[in-house]
């Protein structure tokens, strides 16, 4: 697929990406997150044509439940990375966005400094769909950033069901943002949240040093039971002040560190298209349940046979292998 | 489906277990666990006549990992049941028989006594096909038990992988059986096991007391952050030594308070219900997997596919995309 193939406008819209121009960006995002299936096909061949152009940024999630300080860690560790000359964009997966209106990224202000420099692009949750449909779509969107060179991508999410497990599904390096107290903890190990975290950092720590170096030693005798997310890989425990900007230089050294040893044996390359493999059987899984749900046999049927289940007159196996023949 | 339906083999299969005959189970089990499709479509027949004698009793799920004493435990508890007149069914679910040819209960000899008793019936794991497969065998084996008239069903299995959801969502209560030391306590937690369960028992407490009254308290401040596995009902921490036979009387009423607790507001039908629902949409989706994995079309273009996502060539979405078209 070439930009040859795309009409007029679109063929713009890849142009101008590749240029690096902003807006053409934010349009080709809006494009690739309709729904509208005539914007479905358009944004496909899009994404086609930008595709040998992207994979060149490094991929940083970073997860936290509400009021653990991401945005005020995302802004300062953008403003940090912008004087050092790079470009950052920052996307947002939020589970929860098609219900309330998104409780992340909303509102741009959140970011105030950074959402005003030509050097970062933020953009929040697309807001339709189901969890798995949002993930996608920012999956894309992350492509399409790379493509307009942006070498640092950071996707936020909160911490709500499986989102974390698809921010890490879909990035270089995993960050768990915690609160130094032990409940956060034990409700990050027992979402299975911390397996995945690549580092871990606490934030507030200038609140309470002592409470943070408690937790600090907690995570890290919880982090010796557990297998790390990466081979070759000892995750570390860091402290931050975000909102006094303490640590966030560190912090950027470890994700630096992290990267340098994992190119070193090829690691983010076999991460990436692992990944990608996993997205692709992650899509086929939902377009089989999408499939099987719209069939009209399935819908007619399924009411009187899922009751006949509940009812225990007929097998749960029985039913299955029923509706499975329509 | 009316036994008047059936072959004349299969009929007096049916008639023997209604009659409570131990050999028809067994034979009826093993036509259940078999794969050939013309065993399949017997098997199936004869489960639709034995379903309406089926339901009457308690499903009890016992995990833990290698070494806790689980048959210990189960022989213990069974000969108590025994004692007091019940008729004990042990079923057992191992992920890995199908490749090590089974841990547990492959050899009956694990529970000396109770294999030697007429009022028990001791059964191991399916060996054939995946987890899936396995449990789903087990849950029509339970159904073939009540039946047969036992009374009191135990479906055992090892803390591996998903086996322990598989148990919880086919058991009325789901006891997690611990060793009295933390490690253990936190794997369980991690992979949220420790969430599945109605009751917790620390077995081998008689070895070191002081350990496990900290494991308990452990256990028990866990458990108060944790939702109940079950509504209106505060998850109980046990200590009992099953060489010993201490706690087993205690633990039993515990699960008979359980039971009444959970009939008196139709929690347990309400339970069953919703597991039976829970597994027609898991075979489902395993059915659409199997026949996914099976098209012609898909087997041929999969390899080349997930060839050029891994190389970047092609995204996730539109390989998925082409493949759901065969």
């Amino acid at each position: 697929m070439t930009t040859t193939a795309l009409g007029e406008q679109d063929a713009a819209l890849v142009k101008g990406v590749l240029a690096h121009e902003r807006r053409a960006l934010a349009k080709t995002i809006t494009l690739l997150e309709s729904t509208r299936a005539d914007h479905r096909e358009r944004g496909r061949q899009v994404l086609e044509a930008l595709l040998p152009h992207s994979g060149k940024s490094i991929r940083i999630g970073i997860s936290g439940v509400p009021g653990v300080g991401k945005s005020t860690f995302i802004e300062a560790l953008g403003m940090l990375l912008i004087g050092r000359g790079h470009r950052v964009a920052v996307l947002a997966i939020d589970p929860s966005s098609s219900i309330s209106g998104g409780s992340i990224l909303g509102d741009k202000t959140r970011m105030e400094q950074l959402s005003m420099r030509d050097e970062a692009f933020i953009r929040p949750s697309p807001s339709a769909g189901s969890l798995g449909g949002v993930a996608d779509k920012t999956r894309e969107a992350m492509l399409a950033c790379e493509a307009a060179g942006f070498d640092i991508v950071i996707v936020e999410t909160v911490g709500v069901g499986q989102s974390e497990t698809e921010v890490a599904g879909m990035t270089d390096v995993f960050v768990l943002l915690q609160l130094p107290n032990a409940g956060d903890d034990l409700q990050a190990i027992k979402k299975g949240i911390v397996e995945l975290a690549d580092v871990v950092v606490f934030n507030k720590a200038d609140i309470d040093l002592r409470a943070t170096e408690m937790a600090v030693a907690q995570m890290q005798s919880a982090l010796a039971l557990l297998h790390p997310a990466t081979q070759h890989w000892k995750v570390p425990v860091l402290k931050i002040s975000a909102t006094r900007g303490d640590g966030i230089d560190l912090f950027w050294q470890t994700i630096d560190g992290y990267r340098q040893s994992m190119e070193s044996h090829g690691a983010i390359a076999a991460r990436r298209r692992q990944q990608a493999l996993a997205w692709m059987w992650h899509l086929i899984e939902s377009g089989l349940h999408q499939r099987f749900n719209d069939n009209p046999g399935v819908k007619h049927a399924l009411p009187a046979l899922a009751q006949a289940v509940q009812a225990g007159t007929i097998t749960p196996s029985a039913a299955a292998r029923q509706l499975l023949n329509y």
